[in-house]
């Protein structure tokens, strides 16, 4: 199992494609980023990295919210579209036709389509080289109903899909169920 | 398509699972972990979230260095107990039979049979709660040469796998791949 050292390269492992929605200039604007999850269990807490670059940046902090959508893979023609169009030329949430609805926080806009939306309030921002990391206090969630098994949010019936960089940038199903969690390790137990 | 309104409860989106390694004392520990992942390109940054009461938590400000190892579907055994056991009490790269080795740094455990593994400095910690939010400086990148394509690590070789906390905590395989990014949204430049 020879292993080869390729130097301070990218982290490329896999992850959820998920659409960033900021409201900049009181208009919204939605972001494809793959550089989003969870960093805190309670209070719940995401975190999103966003390029300096980026149209969306300076909304962030003008309301020092956003949201997170999940989209389903049927929506992965839309999803592809943000992360290639910029907000400060084309208004993407009319050309993608997303039905954008406002909740509790009032200006983190959030898609209809996407199963799952996430109402965010910024506690931290990290300047971190070509990206600025955006700490967010989930204040709110909201879910499609079709979306739930006894009440709870279903991965399964969400179908996120995810995002790989290498060797070619391109977009992966959710695969099957491979086994319960906290689950199978406990046949180690047994060694212990 | 009716929504529900669920309040601020934990982000439920499916991320890939890592196995972090860190020494505690001198002696290399692995902790499992979903909430990982890349926070900045230019220098390329990753985030880990640890719980405050996790043994762990004390040898990453020991040291400032960790590692991200990630494992392939066929370690979804081991990676599991090092989310159920805790290194206060047993050897868990004894019990899983991890060959460790170390690089760069020195102070970050690395696993053999894990394909992809990453050494990191840390830059930044944030207490958020019940977890801490440490940043990483990749400083060094190790890949198992067999799941390399074209000198690029190559997602479909590694075969991460991913975990989902609801409705019921488990373990995804990486699904097929189905569509490239950055191409398909092309159908809908058309319409701007």
């Amino acid at each position: 199992m020879g292993k080869v050292v390729l130097g301070p390269q990218r982290f490329d492992c896999v992850m959820p494609t998920v659409l960033v929605g900021i409201n900049v200039d009181d208009k919204p604007n939605f972001l494809a980023i793959a550089s989003c999850g969870e960093v805190c269990a309670e209070p719940p807490t995401v975190s999103v990295a966003v390029r300096h670059h980026r149209y969306s940046h300076r909304g962030i902090r003008q309301n020092m919210t956003f949201s997170v959508n999940i989209p389903s893979d049927d929506m992965l023609r839309e999803t592809d579209y943000c992360g290639i169009a910029s907000g400060s030329k084309v208004n993407k949430a009319e050309i993608c036709r997303f039905k954008v609805f406002y909740g509790k926080l009032g200006s983190a806009p959030l898609i209809e389509q996407c199963p799952l939306n996430l109402e965010c309030r910024v506690v931290h921002i990290l300047d971190l080289g070509s990206h600025s990391l955006f700490i967010g206090r989930i204040e709110e969630t909201h879910i499609t109903e079709s979306c739930l098994t006894d009440g709870n949010p279903d991965a399964a019936k969400i179908k996120p899909f995810i995002y790989s960089m290498a060797p070619d940038r391109r977009y992966h199903a959710l695969g099957e169920v491979i086994a319960p969690a906290f689950s199978t390790g406990r046949e180690l137990k047994a060694g212990e």
